[in-house]
This record gives structure tokens, sequence and C-alpha cells, in this order.
């Protein structure tokens, strides 16, 4: 059985948006059940916990027999290319598909992070001003070059939803601040698109359902099988 | 054959660090020869190239028959596992392998660029010194985090040089600023051994002759063989 760690307990505004949610919609996704070890930041802050995932963040995977894996992309990728589901069989295209799932997440990520960091976590209003225009303007470059790329086609590699479009679809997330990405509604259609997928809104619904519940009690802690 | 884009011309502080010694270093280590498509600044922000690389920068790795790859990560792993060369045979440990080449590329690499961006492209004093000791120490805490991951080993996984080194080493290239990794004996050790593979050495160079050759002359430019 795999388990995947997840939050115990998020603000609200994070609730369907921590990492993990990545995790469990590539395992919906390729059906495969798997149990959830919830963490509080004291447990994610720990040694222990540092030994299954360095950065002392969520989500890990871990199964019998395999080695723990703690970044979003390599899950995605490990639990697809498992499944032989969401990524080609051919060789030349897999490499296309695993060139988006990267670039989703050093290309278009970080550029997103940098505005989410001047809207959500830079506290002194003058450093957040001065900031805002270069991180916007960089993110909105990036957004464009993505929306060049993707053109008139329905997904990114291929005719078929892909890991590609499931990590590029879940960065794109990052990219209604500043109504960047409001500027391209093909994008946008995209997007909505891939976040359309059952096993994406399944992902979202089973995190929000475990932040809620321990807003309300902190009772129970632990494994709980979805 | 395959062929690489790289900088036709690069700032002297820059030359052997732009990205495409990346590429360089995976095709060295398997023993590809391969071209190198030198390119420009307008060149690289013309429709014609985002073609081949949706992004605007270098490299791009293109070869008949196959999908051009733009992201450095997706160009190490399609080399050397297409060469089955520094990545396991075993599907476990590949999948760690590229678990680290993520963590390089997503966890360590966005924390080291934002202390590029304080110490080489903000040029309001007062906004580098406001934003420096936020960046320096998150990026701070993530090399003691990869550090503490490495630990006594020589390599990251397994008992044999792997992309996941490759890609980790490239990273922490950027790690002297602000003395960072100074602080960690272990790990500026673990670079060295990484950094000290011949083809990293000779991609290096490779990428500073091109350069310094453009500086001297703007006659030559297309396609060469290396």
């Amino acid at each position: 059985m795999i388990t995947i760690s997840a939050m115990k307990w998020a603000p609200p505004f994070a609730a369907g948006s921590v990492r993990d949610y990545r995790a469990r919609w590539i395992l919906n996704e390729v059906g495969w059940p798997y149990r959830v070890h919830l963490v509080d930041a004291p447990e994610l802050a720990g040694e222990t916990y540092a030994e299954q995932q360095p950065f002392g963040q969520v989500p890990y995977m871990e199964e019998d027999g395999r080695p723990t894996l703690f970044e979003t992309g390599a899950i995605v990728i490990d639990v697809a290319t498992r499944a032989d589901k969401l990524i080609p069989a051919d060789d030349a295209e897999r490499s296309s598909v695993l060139c988006w799932v990267i670039a989703a997440l050093n290309s278009l990520e970080p550029a997103l992070m940098n505005v989410a960091e001047v809207e959500f976590f830079i506290d002194d209003k003058q450093q957040r001003e001065a900031r805002r225009p270069s991180v916007v303007a960089f993110a909105t470059k990036r957004l464009g070059q993505l929306d060049a790329a993707l053109g008139e086609r329905t997904w990114l590699v291929g005719d078929t939803f892909t890991i590609a479009d499931l990590m590029v679809a879940s960065v794109l997330r990052l990219a209604d601040m500043q109504k960047m990405i409001k500027q391209l509604p093909r994008l946008v259609a995209y997007r909505e698109r891939c976040l359309a997928r059952p096993a994406y809104r399944q992902a979202v619904a089973d995190q929000r359902a475990t932040i809620a519940e321990h807003q309300q009690s902190d009772m129970r802690y632990g494994e709980t099988e979805q």
C-alpha cells in the first residue's frame, strides 16, 4: 500500500492547494489506493520526517520495498510510468512529456512563486510594491511563452491528457494573481480542461475534507485510508 | 547527429556558467558527439527560436526524428536513459535519481536563484539590502537540508555518480554567494567530487572557448562541431 504525507491542518486560503493534491491527483488518475499520513508543523520540522522528505514539506510518497519519493514531479513521473498511464509508450514522446513536467517545475513555477511571495508573504508594503512590477512582468512573459507553445492544441504532447498537462495545470493554479492568466483566454481554457478531470476534483475535495475535519477536532491523528 | 544551442557570446562573468554546459556535460559523459548551434540575443528572442525553446533560452537539444528538448533536466534524463549511463537500471533506484534531479531544479535552484537575483540583478540598493536576509536565510536552510540528506555518503543515490549528482552539483555552483556553502564543508567536498569529472571540465572549457572566440570576432556564426 502506498502512503503519502499530507498536512493535518492548513489555513483556509491554502485548503485544496497544499502540494499533496498533486500526488492524490496522479494516484486517482491511475486508480491506485493510498493511505495518508497526516503531519503537523512540528513533525514537518523534525529529523524523523526529514529522513523521508529532506526539505520538510508535504508530500512524500512511500511504499514497501521502494525508496521514498519527495518531489511531486518525481511522484507523478514514478506513478505514471509504473501504471503505464498518462505517459506515452514511445520513448521520444516520453522525453517530451518529461520536458514539460520539468518546465512546469523549473521555468514556470518559480516565476509564479515569486509573484505569490509578493502577494502573500512580504509584509513590508514598500518592499512589496517595489518588487511587484518586475516579478509580475517576468511571470506574465513566461505565461505568454507557454500560451504560444501550446497554440491551438488541446494537450501539450500528443492527442491525450498526460502528466505534462497535469503538472503544467497544477502550476497554472498560481496564475490568477494580478489577473495574469486572464489576458490569455486560450490558456485559461486549457487549464479548465485539465482541472475538469474527476481525478483532480477528487484530490482537492479529499484534501479539503481532511483539513476541514482537523479544524473541527484535533483528536484524530495518524493514518487514514482514502 | 545531436545539436545543442549555446550562446555565441556572454559577459565574462557568465562564461562557463551558461546552462548549455549541462547539456555538454551529459553528452561528454556518455561520449556522444554533438554540434553547437550558436545563437545571439536577437535570435533567442525570435519566433523561430521559440519553436525549439519556448522560453527563449539556451540550450535546446535536437536530433533528427526526435522532439526537441528544451529543459536541461529533460536533456540530462533523456541522454542518460538512452545511453543507459549515469542512471540505475533498477526502476526504484531510477525514481530516486529522478527525484533528486527534480529536487535540484525545484527545491534548490529557485532558492539559490533568488539569492543570485539580489546579488546581481536588483539595481536598487535599498531594495537589495531589504531582500537579502530572507533569501539568503532560505537558501542556506535548503543547503543545510541537502547536506543532512547527503550525510556521509559519496553520491546521492547508490554507489556511483549519477545524473542526480550531475544536476545537484550544477545547481550548487550557485552556492558560493554570501559564503553559503562555505559553512558546509561536507557539501563543498561533494561538489568538488562532482565537478572533478573530466566530462564537466571539458564542457565548461568548450563553452568558454566558444565565448572567448566570439569576443574576438563576430565573423563566424552558425554551427560548429565539437
